[in-house]
């Protein structure tokens, strides 16, 4: 198959979150030429919201998502609210900064509850109570399966088949953000990238690669080509699904790719990203 | 729901496997009233076959499994034919000791793969080859499920209803061993569990808890009641699809219960059974 264009790259910041401030990753992407970026909150907080959209309309940068919001599972109402709250604020931030979407990870199970179902309707309403102003401010909200073994502590949507069965109970302007690191193992991967693009539910499409072996369940992915996932087939069937969007490069890698300099891992990015994927 | 019954606990040795042989594990059984055992092949080996089933006869154990077959994955053809002729010897094995069955863990991508699509052809040919030797000498091929973390490097069958899919493409004389460690997650598991039962596919059932946070993603497998699987719920799951079986207790834990004595684990696994499962 053709070769990703470049035009296409997209970082998603905590790549290179280490050693870099959001200025200076923003500055690194228009240095190098990657047109796409996806800001973490944190690091966004950290500049402002409105330096960081001046910053990056300056550069005529993409924002292909904002990372993230969500996490709408807690132990008691007061617990909900605040996470829709939160929620709000990064609809807003996310609008501000132009993001193409706000990245959505669930939340996992409440602290002490064994209920994974009782978490999802969690999910379920956390969506639909913010959807609304979601859509008001035209920010389409992306949900983020994550695997299985981020079940408990981080997410419980953890296949694009059930994230995107989600997505049918909540209607318009839901989706979701494919992660080839949380999917690659599913063995209904393409047949549910195929229902992605003809409910037209794919938001965002993020790249890395799962090593062999993974020494760490969290900070240890790995560059695009040093693991396991074939990514041009991935990026086939996404892209036979209609999906034309960038392909934004999500790595934690705190024993290697963290450790390096920014200049350098963006370098290698680029190469992987038109040899590998 | 009424609590488990004790005469259906059984010992998956690899939970005390770094302490004791084989004949001390179906001692330390007998001596605790632990009326079940599942031994592993490398520690059968060990104490021979033939010795290890008279053992096991003279303390009237029932064998829930044997583990393991499969790793049916390999880079060439040679590979693969070396599989199954380890898989026949499993299955000899299996018989002489009266296995209810012969765990399959399935194998994972062959070195420098990327197809993990081939390897699930790899496996289903696998066992298709191994299947009627299985029947001959009446041993029942339960194909276990693995979490999608280990797809990569030890098995590419990772969800139950993977798995019974295969079950179907293969007929009779394959069925899965469902270990909740594996599924735990999975939005389908009620609903595939009832499948199992309606396709008389459930051949045994593991038990043990997700711990968080998970520091390894091998050995660091919970005892019940220690994680956040509702392991009663998934009981009566089981239970409501037919299976009467053994609950066998199979946890890896390099960092806790492998250090222990092993007389002092088979208390806790006794009290755990009766109150956390």
């Amino acid at each position: 198959m053709a070769t990703p264009r470049p035009e296409l790259l997209s970082l998603n910041t905590a790549t290179v979150r280490e050693k870099w401030n959001l200025a200076q990753m923003i500055e690194g992407c228009a240095r190098r030429g990657i047109r796409g970026i996806s800001p973490w909150r944190d690091k966004l907080d950290a500049l402002g919201v409105n330096q960081a959209a001046r910053m990056i309309r300056a550069h005529d940068l993409t924002v292909t998502g904002l990372c993230r919001g969500g996490m709408f599972t807690a132990v008691d109402g007061a617990g909900r609210d605040a996470a829709i709250q939160d929620n709000l604020k990064a609809i807003d931030d996310a609008a501000t900064i132009g993001a193409q979407c706000l990245v959505l990870v669930a939340g996992g199970l409440p602290a002490g509850s064994k209920d994974i179902a009782g978490a999802r309707e969690q999910v379920r309403d956390g969506i639909a109570a913010i959807l609304p102003a979601a859509k008001a401010a035209m920010v389409p909200l992306a949900i983020e399966p994550l695997h299985p073994m981020y079940a408990a502590d981080r997410a419980c949507v953890n296949t694009l088949q059930q994230a995107l069965d989600l997505c049918d109970a909540l209607g318009d302007g839901v989706g979701v953000a494919l992660d080839v690191y949380h999917v690659w193992w599913d063995p209904k991967l393409r047949v549910q990238i195929a229902r992605a693009g003809e409910e037209k539910r794919l938001f965002a499409y993020h790249i890395c690669d799962w090593l062999v072996p993974t020494t760490d369940l969290l900070l240890d992915r790995g560059m695009m080509g040093d693991g396991v996932i074939d990514l041009p087939k991935i990026r086939g069937w996404v892209e036979a699904a209609g999906y034309a969007g960038f392909h934004e490069v999500e790595i934690f890698s705190a024993g290697n790719w963290w450790k390096r300099d920014p200049d350098e891992v963006l370098e290698v990015i680029k190469q992987r990203h038109a040899e590998c994927t």
